[in-house]
């Protein structure tokens, strides 16, 4: 940490913030220049709230200096973590992934033809939701459990894997004999209790940025995972909140190369939250993967325009289709695999 | 809802998005005018996703008309919501009631000594947090059960009220016996599950504004509450996320003039999260009683520098004492009393 | 334009807003539903200020149909527009157009290396700044119409096209002879003295997006250019002031579909001030061909840490050769040439 | 300004960025960590493009220390500027001055009218626009000159001040026989040629913070105006752009207390711009006055609903008297008068 002092400082306030740091277990390196003086402190910063240290006279500015993350962080693991699954699918390799299914499991004719037609395609997960609490207290809340075991059998059928989102706690244990990847929503991205809990089970999670979470963020709600010691953590961009409202969210495609900087986590790309419209998917899959994205999360739908939810953007087969085969050809110009 | 058509939509275009109002069980007038068609739909629209509408070919935009909420809109009361606690004490009324306390409760020396200068600088409401899954995986945690003990006799003691959090569904019937209102934090103000359960108490609700939240959001989840049979609920400002790096959160005190054009809901300013910084509350708590709020929710301690969180936008005791002497003036100024 | 009049709005004041609609020269229809009126009303909409109806008696919401801008709307030129260049080069067509160069033109050897090099690599225009206001009143401001010359013979040596910004009414007579493409940058998007004067000459302008603009607002200023009588407008997505702090903006390449469905003019991605820093340039870049951009405009220099401004988000020459191509691959993905 | 290395930088890149902040003119002081090496440059910082040294090789983060402005920053001037105009009223002393009138100067009787009333409810100063651009190109554009004659006369009728926007350079002269105090409006913050001819005048100037500019930017910005020699510069809150739609921008009320503590420059609020409906101008303006606003720009009109510019955010004259009447008491209840 850094702390430097205003102009006017008197040594009795500079006294007092040394004694403030190394009251903190911090060692302290002061550097006197002409105008200003500035401490430099070494230590255990990562948990400390420096906030309080802004408040103290004679402060001007309290600045981080090591990364508040360290096990998520990119000098954790230089080469990069590849997320294996239990049929050999890797995710975080050179083959870009494709995950695709309806926002909501609803019936068992609904979900084998997703199968189908994702596996056909060349996609390598089915997902779907069993749970769905709406923004709305009348609209459809999702099948549940049973819901689950409809897609595991269909997932089977074609030898897909199966990721679902998991909402609370207590959805952990009955959802575990089902998924091969738990997602964790935007809006849990900081329910800590239940990514403490995530951190204790060994199936890979893919962790979805918040709709007003900062990059810096969603990898500190990721080293509360990996300080489980669940190391198999995916991270998803997925829009934030801007004051355009042409598209519902702005994906943040730029994303993508600052965690591949600053991490070592695979990223994924979820251009149909990303955009809220059926006709912007297709670009923005395309663009997620000529950023470097490792995985796509699309929602698909064999009848798009009646799905219980998210029907918007939702994408038809056909378009499903079309777009795999663009993404192959973007894959082959950023030097990898679809 | 209505629906503009694009400027040479066809015949059949027309046709085919009347077909899909009425099978949505909406009513349809059509307007032709000379270069655009304008379909009105009324009838159930609260519930219907419309943005499925706006993919239909020929469609140029779909609006909304009728709000998404109702028990939490104006019209529902126009004479405003007054929620009246077991000891007399009111909120939505004449009088600006004030709500203070730690962030964490920490022993009983601090929430005994809090307790003592709430009450006797004029607050009704004695606020502290018991779970605290902080954002750092290395932070303290919080008391649980036992520290809303001593909160409760605390409060007792010196005839306040007690606020606290509620995180997570398996706290709800824990928490009851010790508080005389629920917080919902901004995190969980779209945790629908919370929601719906704390819709089924009789204990009145603190609402918090989520950080990327719209306030048609903030009455969206109201309307959850409400909607379970529990009226009491109660709004709060909280600061909202921003391009602006100056304080933590930008304190959005319009929402409160915009609340009361819109609901009849109580609204509270926290100008503790509103800002993140001591030095700005006081400014940020005379704003939001002079702009019409019913409440205010301040975070005070002892030894405000100590605490074991929030520390850096804790008031001191003294401070809380001025801040007080201050907010009397202004709530006079707006023809109320504190 | 569409009035949805409250639930409890009385006779009286649907005929005031009827009467107040009249008078603005909007014909009106009138849809009275269960619970709601609404009025609908056809005429010359665009050039009103609807705002003014919204705080009339009795009145909910005010919603505009026709979109505000018309010359800037696809439908006016549903096949799109393609800006053709003095020496052939179109901007809009199957071409994917490259616009490199430095951010300030600062001596001879500078410029001309640069055109040497964006020639060999591919591109299509050499881009420069003459005039740099800058944020800190002590930094470098530019070398004037003496860099322009130099620009102007750097690129007819090399057979490029030159585009360069213009800040001022008084500096658009200066560089006409100079230019083949005028660009008005982010700060001057809503300068709308300058765009009239722009739409007086019938040099092609290239209209950055504003930091803080919809996409909307951008076609709107679009719309004061063409509706002088210059259609050549080109615009441009650079990044839009979000929360996130990683990238110095968000490039918002959702904006790029958006604009290509609401609008028929061309549309450019600048990865460079879209993110600020060198090392994110080539992932945004071909995430925009990815996504659909028509040109990328890009900060290159052969000494690019030296450079007199933009220095960190400048490409050196070999990364720009790398960049172009992977650019050329990424073009032929989605059906064009580079 | 500080380096921070990467945990496995080595000593040649350490000393690569050593030499490189050496030739930058910066004195630099080293803090080898157990696990990262601080890098600490005491100097010329102030005009350094930092963002160059984020990207030499082993570089964690670079931040900047100093505040990049110097004439603006409270400690040149802790107790505060205190702008004197000719009549002897004083803007930033205990005092709450108000500046009142029409959007854009109408005609003769208008302006009188205002004058008037403006006079009789204890205002200061009387505000209208002569220059109008607007986005759209096809509404009232301004009266120019004519119309400042007019406001002067009226001004002068009535013992009141005079301020208007100025929107380029070429404005300055002809405007300088009828104005007390230039505006310059959101749009042009960062016009930094108007910036330096205005810092050049003697008359004070008005600084309005850019829609999506920090509190940073807008002290830059008045940094530019006093290097030049001006050092009558007033800042203004007039609300930011954010995800929030209810109101047009949203206000940063915080803005206010966040620029007392940065700077000794007075600042004032403006609720017409900052909420864009006449019915949140009064709250907002109470809030301003309460968080320490040293001054209160605000719209009014003899016929609000018929104003030719900006009528939604316009008050009616018996809406201002109400408001005077209640911002007296609440400045009263901060210790100063109106």
């Amino acid at each position: 940490m850094i702390v430097a002092m205003q102009e006017k400082a008197t040594e009795e306030q500079i006294d007092n913030v040394i004694d403030a740091m190394v009251e903190a277990g911090v060692s302290v390196h002061r550097t006197t220049g002409a105008i200003q003086t500035i401490l430099a402190g070494v230590g255990p910063t990562a948990s400390l709230d420096l906030s309080k240290f802004e408040l103290l006279p004679g402060v001007l500015h309290v600045h981080r200096i090591s990364s508040p993350y360290k096990l998520a962080g990119r000098s954790f693991r230089p080469e990069g973590t590849v997320v294996e699954f239990r049929n050999g699918v890797k995710l975080g390799g050179e083959r870009v992934v494709v995950m695709a299914g309806p926002c909501s499991i609803e019936n068992r004719a609904q979900i084998f033809e997703t199968a189908e037609r994702v596996k056909a395609a060349g996609g390598s997960f089915l997902r779907g939701g069993a749970f769905k609490p709406r923004s709305s207290p009348y609209a459809f809340q999702g099948m549940g459990i049973p819901g689950l075991e409809l897609m595991r059998e269909a997932a089977d059928a074609y030898g897909l894997l199966v990721i679902s989102e998991v909402m609370e706690i207590s959805q952990i244990e009955p959802m575990l004999p089902y998924v091969d990847c738990f997602q964790v929503g935007a809006r849990n991205m900081q329910n800590f209790n239940l990514l403490r809990e995530l951190g204790l089970v060994r199936t890979p999670i893919l962790l979805k940025r918040g709709i007003a979470a900062t990059i810096e963020e969603m990898l500190l709600s990721a080293e509360y995972i990996l300080s489980g010691g669940n190391y198999n953590v995916i991270l998803c961009e997925r829009g934030i909140r801007t004051y355009e409202t042409a598209t519902r969210n702005t994906m943040d495609i730029s994303a993508i190369p600052v965690v591949k900087k600053l991490s070592h986590l695979p990223i994924v790309g979820d251009p149909s939250h990303g955009t809220g419209r059926r006709d912007m998917v297709a670009p923005m899959a395309r663009a997620a993967v000529a950023a470097g994205a490792d995985a796509i999360l699309v929602e698909v739908h064999p009848n798009a325009d009646k799905a219980a939810s998210d029907a918007a953007q939702t994408l038809y087969l056909d378009q499903f289709d079309k777009l795999m085969s663009e993404l192959r050809v973007i894959a082959a110009a950023v030097g990898r695999t679809l």
